[in-house]
Parts: structure tokens; sequence; C-alpha cells
């Protein structure tokens, strides 16, 4: 059987399935944003790594070696948000290939550190090896004074809730891709999106900017996460990498829930639906299925929505309840108005699925 | 400037030149086998993380699913092992080409479950991505309840001893290579090192097969380092996995020392031997420059050296004295006997090096 034909989520979970025996130290094994296990009574690390490798998740001609570096950090910093956890120490594995040149190297770590910094996380070690194409796998550990927010403790009843907006990293990707993968210009647009767009360039598309560093340079949602775990305790929490739809699943699957998610309450920036009609594509896709917003979706009582925004709004960063938690046997539903409603299928990036995936590359 | 031309530890320390300040919980940063932070007063986690890379540390042809899985996580565990911690935790990352069967994945995950409940290890997460070639990226987090042993405490007037043997798994790599790329057998011999030897292939060449088990399924030092912890406190310790002759220089840099290596006593294998004799190669090349032994280098106090000796022995596995700790104007010396001495070279592998690599492969 190939791997392609299976999945990424079924296979972790083939793969895995007699490796999920724990002891009492281990709160969280395979199966969420990140693990977690406790150190002391009431104290709790989390642990997670994420893989970029060139040509499957970026290409270098479509990002600086800063924002790549950058990136690599940000998706395992997303995930500890996820949880709740703070963020503290990351240890770096790079592999370079021959054609990578020490000032490329250099931007890399450059990017890594300085986001680092901002969040206070230390780069404890890694590992340095030669490979064919550039590999950057970050593991990051965090703390946590408090139980880890998995993905399983939603409640029928609570609402589904979303930092940010969705779907602007796929629309950026797209912009990317529409260039052609020799770093062409937008075919049949005014758009110049070169490399390193020259200050006369960019304003004429500085909505676009915005669009592809969403999906270059992701802000991880650690400072929100912290400032609401500080003001309410949510049921289920999760960073959308995936795909809102598949995120979604997620959570009804841990959580033993369905849900109801209201397609006209998704929060969709204006830039996006803008790419949406400049490329002749629906935006709609980009925001159910398109990954890689790392925008966290929290499950919570209704009646906790509104301090949290209050709390988010200290950063600038909105909170929308898009849909509710239900019975299981509700399945999961897209309610798209009127009374029309579908399932709403997961399909989102699948890293093996014969269909290719919207967002990520091949 | 190109990476190779620096060479991979210059380029590390490079690299993270930035990053090497660290608040009062870090106890060891990047520049030990793994990383140290404590959690609770005397009580510390040590992090590793080892990635290996098809075609770069190995080839399919040449090893089994299940020895690739075992040896993915017993370089971490290794390291672990030299900083005297008990492996707790581990999270593999794993870059799946589309050529990967379902089989050979559940091989790799098999050799990875069978080591880790050897050592009561519990995997609790990774990352899974598609990948032009299979990658292994493993992080292990071990617990200790001191402090962790560096390879910078080393003392004039303690002894280098190691476990085990030096230069088999260099050896094995040798004989592999011998029988070319493409899986054929070795020429000019009567050896018969087929992928899965039958058993009647097997006793033929039982001594050879040793050497690439060396190679192929290294067995980390983990147990013996908990014994010999329990019973004196070493000053210096380090898992040899880029030769000895680099690692000795890692200790000589770490703790500002020199040393005097006695050729004549480095403990080998007469597998080892027969080795260079069949290939017409000098078996001192591996056991000083090969690397990969995953043999444990530690520097004592002499007195010290039996009560180890005795506690290592119920495990089979040997502790042989090879130098002295020396001042470090003496240098780095290789005593080659009638009181001929050279400098050693480091000359260990190096993932960068332009020099081909005698053990691993590019």
């Amino acid at each position: 059987m190939e791997l392609k034909e299976m999945g990424e989520f079924a296979l972790i979970k083939h793969l895995t399935r007699k490796m999920r025996s724990y002891d009492g130290s281990v709160f969280l094994g395979i199966g969420d944003d990140a693990a977690s296990f406790r150190v002391a009574a009431g104290r709790y690390l989390v642990v997670t790594c994420d893989m970029l490798v060139e040509g499957h998740h970026f290409r270098r001609v479509w990002t600086t070696a800063e924002q790549l570096g950058h990136k690599a950090l940000a998706v395992s910093l997303s995930d500890i948000a996820a949880m709740g956890g703070v963020p503290r120490y990351a240890l770096i594995s790079a592999g370079w290939p021959s054609d990578v040149n020490l000032d490329y190297a250099e931007g890399i770590y450059r990017g890594i550190r300085e986001l680092a910094e901002a969040y206070g996380v230390f780069i404890i070690g890694g590992d340095t090896v030669g490979a064919p194409q550039l590999i950057l796998d970050v593991t990051v550990i965090g703390e946590m004074e408090a139980e880890p927010v998995t993905r399983s403790g939603a409640l029928p009843g609570h609402v589904f809730a979303v930092m940010g907006s969705l779907g602007a990293s796929a629309a950026g990707l797209a912009l990317l891709q529409a260039r052609g993968p020799e770093n062409g210009n937008l075919p049949k647009s005014g758009l110049s999106l070169g490399k390193e767009p020259s200050p006369k360039q960019l304003p004429a598309a500085a909505w676009a900017q915005t669009l592809i560093g969403a999906h270059l340079l992701p802000q991880p949602r650690v400072r929100e996460a912290a400032a609401l775990l500080k003001t309410v305790r949510p049921s289920a929490m999760i960073d959308i990498s995936d795909g809102l739809a598949s995120e979604i699943h997620h959570i009804c699957e841990g959580s033993t829930v369905g849900a109801e998610i209201d397609i006209h309450s998704l929060p969709v920036h204006q830039n996006t639906k803008r790419a949406g009609e400049t490329l002749g594509r629906d935006y709609l896709e980009w925001v159910l299925y398109g990954g890689e917003d790392y925008e966290l979706l929290v499950t919570l009582p209704p009646g906790d929505v509104p301090a949290v925004q209050k709390v988010l709004g200290d950063y600038g960063t909105s909170f929308t309840v898009i849909g509710r938690v239900v019975a299981r046997e509700k399945g999961i539903k897209l309610l798209k108005g009127d009374g029309k409603t579908e399932d709403l299928n997961k399909q989102g990036y699948d890293h093996f699925s014969a269909k290719p995936p919207l967002c990520r590359m091949k």
C-alpha cells in the first residue's frame, strides 16, 4: 500500500497505534498539537516538532532566508500556543544542501533568533547535517502551570470562536503560485510581486503583499493564548495549520461532538476576497481548506466570549464566534443561510493525499 | 562562502554565536551532546535531536526498515546517555518520499518502538510530512536527578577511558561500501553479504555481519552510563559519534586541557582488524576517525577505573583506559610507542568537509 493512499492522519494513527500506552507522567501523547508530560505537581511541559522540507513546504525563490527561519520556528510556537503553553526552549535540526551559502544560512538563523527573542525563547540545541535540499525541523518546549488545553474537551452548548482572520495565508500562496514556479510576475494583472519588491512596486501591490506576508511570516498567537488563559478556561483549543475544516474535525473527533459552522460568520479579510476576485478563485476554499493560518480555534461557553474579546482587543486581535458545538449525532455541518446546510468535509491539506493541496506545495 | 568550506562545527558555532545567552534555567545550551535545563531544584531535563537523511546517513538498500528505525532512535539515546541522563520521551519527525510503502514505514516504527520499549522511552509526538527522500529526526528528552555530565570538566591527572571497542561501525560501513552502491557482493572475497542473508550464507560471513551490525544497529550505552554514574562521578563524558579523535578534541576544547592517547591501548575487536586485512585498509583509521561507534568516552580519576570496570562487567561491557588528560600546553598527542608521538588531528567525520568522510556517506 502506498502512503499517499492512506492520508497523513490515518498514517500517523496507524504507525503509532502500538506506541500509545504511557505511564502516569504523560499527560498528552501522540495526537494533539503538542505532547505534554508532568515535571512536578501541577507543572507541565509541552513539546512539539515541525519539519519544513524545501519543495514541499517552501521554495527558496519565494522566501527570504529570514522569513524562512521565522516561519520554521513560528509553526512550532503556534502549536505550543494552542496548548496554552509558554514557549521556553527550542532545538533546530537543519539539513543543508551544498548550494546554500553562508549568507543564506545566517539569514535563516537571524529569522529564527529574532522571533525567538520576541517570545523569550532560548535556542538550546539542534543538529546540523548535509542534505539534498534544505530541511528545518524545529522542536519547541513550553511550560504550563495548569493542565494543557487539548482538542478533546469541547462540550455541546459551547461555541467555536477563532482569532484573527482566515484564508490569508492560502491566498498569499495562491498569489505566489500565480507568478509561476520560476518567480515570474502574475499573468494578466498589473501586480508586480518581485522577490524583493522595490519601494516603488510595493505600494501598488500592498494588499497582495499583506497576504503573501501572512503566508511567509505567520505570527503565532502566543501572547493571545496566554491572555485568553488568564481570562477563561476554554474547553478545547487547536491551531489552524491544516485548514479550518480539518481542525474542526479534529476537535469533533477528539471531543466526540458535532459542529454547526455559520459560513457567513467566518472572519475573512478584505484582501483575501480581493485576491479571490483577482485570481478568479473562490476565497471560501482558502478560508475552509487553505490551512497555514496559524490562528487559534477555540471552544468555550458563549458567556465567556465577551471577556476574551476584551483582552484580545489589547493585541488588536479579533475573536469571532463562527458556530456551535452540538451533539455528535448532529454531524459536522456548514450552515449556508436560508436554512441550507451541508456536511463540512475534512479536506484540509493532507501531506499524502493524491489531491493537490490548496495551500502547501508538492 | 560555501558551507562545506567551513566545516560542521565551525558552522554551528558561527550560526549560533548570537543565540548563546540564556537565563538561569538553562544548565547547558548549544555545544554539548545534549542541552539541559532545570525543572526543579536538583532536577534537570536533557534534550537532544539527531537527523538522519537518506543518501547522507543511510541507504535503504543497505538497511532493513527495522534497523533504520532502531538507529534513528539509538543515536539520540546515545547523546542522552553521554550526559548521564535517563531517556524518557521521544518525538519522531519523519519525511516520507512517495516510493516508501506502508510495510517499510511500519518496519521503521517497529524498530523505533522495540528500542524505545527496551529503554522505557515513550514516543509522545512528532511530525509527518512528504519529502523527496526519507528523513528521520528524533528528539529525545531525558531526566536527571544530578547535574548532567558535560564535556567540559576534564582535569589534568585524570584518564581517558572508553566503553566497548572502536572502529567496528566504520569497518561495517566499509564492508557495505565494498559491495558497491547497488548491493553487489564483495569483490575478490568469498563473502556473501546479501541484504537479507540466508541462514546458509550468514555463518560464512559472521565476523563481517557483526561489523555491519555495529554500523546498522548501534547499541546506545544508556544502562552502562546509569551504572557508571551510580558508582563514580566522571569529570567529562561524550559519545563517539564523529570519531574518537574528534571527540577527544571536543573534550580538550571544552575543558581547556590536553591529551596523551596511547595508540596501543585502543580497544579494537579482532573482527575490525580482520576487515582491515580483507579490504586492504588500515583499521586504525576507522578506530581514530571512523565515527558512529556510539561508545562513551569518559574522563575520570584513575583510581575510579576499577570500580567502573566492575559494574560495567555486569553488562559485558569493557572499560579501557586509553590515555591521560594533561595540561593544555602539552597539546593533543598520540603516543605511538618507543617514545614516538605525533599530534592527534581532529579529522573526524565532518558533514561539510570537502574531504570524503570515512564513516558516514555523502
